[in-house]
């Protein structure tokens, strides 16, 4: 195991420490609790939004936390889920009477604590809490069929959800009316991801799994979670192109559709590579008559030093554009 | 070679293809050069900066192409110096009157080039150019002695250039006085990085170096130039203080100083680990009775998918605090 790092056991504790240290006028923790993360810009009479999840995929969760996005969010450990106290916590905090939203991703750890943390917030604080549960990765899952549970791997298109809801919010709507909109953008978006490396969880020390020198796995979830696909690494446009056949077709984004693109490396795997994925993205997308309002590209959601990087598309109307043009300002996220 | 990417011939143009793709509000390309990058957001009157150097290190050199920082820049192949013409192409494209300052890391390629270009842009077009070269990596060189030339290399410590000089001239100084602003910073900037693995380039195929699975090397440069002690991978807080030592040592910084701090992922290192070093130089320099004026977190300037990072402190007066300070945006860099 090759990191930076002091006692594995102190990871997430001087991680988060760090980011308090180095984002002072945007982000703090409430109690004495380092691992519930709150704004520090708190807007009286405003929806709160929180969400939260295990650590390891910086800059998400915390990293959301600011202007026009995220009010708290609470960390487990690496790959774990905070407990329902911690986000009750963070619930109590920055709830200024207008309740909040929670939104997450579609894992079972996560959606036990966090509806747990609801009920009490109900029953012992009198916050009204609701919930959005994002589950966007087309690899993980079929679609849900009507009136059934969506069982897709929440991923990188969180992002997306946490900008609308979070413009939505900051423009004073009520807490059903952003959740409506926090449902739309999960409604609408998709991604599909690929890993060349394995993560390795600092108090594991080894990596999560194998893989060949020459392979990479298409689908893989940003825990390690096995994909639809293992086989020899191909050349970047073939591995877009199918990895969009398939994003594409899930919504299905046709002609005349308008999207905004995020490409998301996943840890490890340069800029360069990233944008080389982009041009193609461009030219794919350009094929089928869908517009591109605007791309994303970086590291916005990863699993701690993997290689590989994911894609989403988040289908735009008029109102979502509104939302994800919104100024913000965060950590990770700085909007104009 | 695992990466994302079609032939390695075509890695830098497919690269800059995507940026195009990706920030249309921000840069573009003159002539028919995708190299030669230049902002859109002209400011007339204003002298242009112009930066450049090899590929490899996104979000250097091209990142800060925008507003409040650089105006144009020409990149080679990965690793490898831009040509005087292109260099020159860039320099016709951002000048407006009132001169070019050229500023780049100290490495011979780029003083040849750049200094040939500046002599054309004088002598065939007529364009007052001035040149400051960025060398403040500790680990490189010893300091120069009074009088002689400076042999330290350029590394992430030339953000900090970049930064201060683009608010000056952001601010409409004259060329001679943008020139004083960067140099000042770059007499005031000391870096020193650590690496735990090699990177390669693409068109090479195969790991620049080799480092065995439990070492690191402190003071690598960001091409995988040598650095000053190989040895066993040690805990975060120990690798941070011997090189803090290193770096405070240099300038020197004192008690009652006050610093930026910038902590430079070189690719494959987690923001995790960033995080857990900057809590480690936070304390540091509180001991030493140092004060930071802010923190900068993330993957400024990289070396491919080298694991590993650098620390740069700026030592702070007025004058580049509020240049620091000053409002910029680029692709890569966003400050309200």
């Amino acid at each position: 195991m090759k990191k930076i790092i002091n006692k594995p056991e102190d990871y997430v504790k001087e991680m988060m420490e760090g980011l308090y240290i180095a984002h002072p006028d945007l982000i703090t923790y409430t109690g004495d609790d380092v691992h519930c993360l709150v704004s520090v810009n708190k807007k009286p009479g405003k929806v709160g939004i929180a969400t939260g999840g295990g650590s390891g995929h910086l800059p998400l969760f915390l990293g959301y936390v600011g202007k026009g996005m995220l009010d708290g969010c609470s960390v487990g450990d690496v790959f774990q889920s905070p407990s329902p106290d911690q986000m009750l916590k963070v619930t109590k905090e920055i709830d200024s009477g207008a309740g909040v939203l929670y939104i997450y991703g579609n894992y079972n750890g996560d959606i036990f604590n966090f509806d747990m943390a609801a009920e009490q917030a109900d029953f012992e604080e009198d916050i009204k809490v609701e919930s959005v549960v994002a589950g966007e990765d087309v690899a993980s899952a079929g679609p849900a069929a009507p009136g059934e549970k969506n069982t897709r791997r929440g991923v990188a298109g969180i992002i997306f959800i946490y900008k609308c809801a979070g413009a939505a919010a900051d423009a004073m709507l009520s807490l059903d009316e952003v959740k409506r909109v926090a449902e739309k953008a999960a409604a609408n978006v998709r991604t599909m991801g690929v890993a060349l490396t394995p993560c390795t969880v600092p108090r594991v020390g080894k990596p999560g799994f194998e893989i060949g020198d020459d392979e990479m796995e298409i689908g893989m979830g940003i825990h390690g979670e096995t994909g639809i696909r293992r086989g020899k690494l191909e050349p970047a446009d073939q591995i877009v192109e199918e990895m969009m056949d398939k994003i594409v077709a899930d919504l299905p984004y046709v002609n005349g559709d308008e999207v905004a693109v995020l490409v998301n490396g996943l840890g490890a795997t340069p800029l360069d590579e990233q944008y080389i994925v982009t041009r193609k993205i461009d030219s794919y997308l350009k094929e089928k008559g869908i517009k591109v309002h605007r791309y994303y590209v970086g590291e916005y959601a990863t699993s701690i030093e993997m290689a590989g990087f994911s894609i989403s598309l988040l289908k735009l109307d008029d109102e979502l554009k509104g939302y994800l043009d919104a100024p913000a300002q965060t950590p990770f996220f700085v909007q104009l």
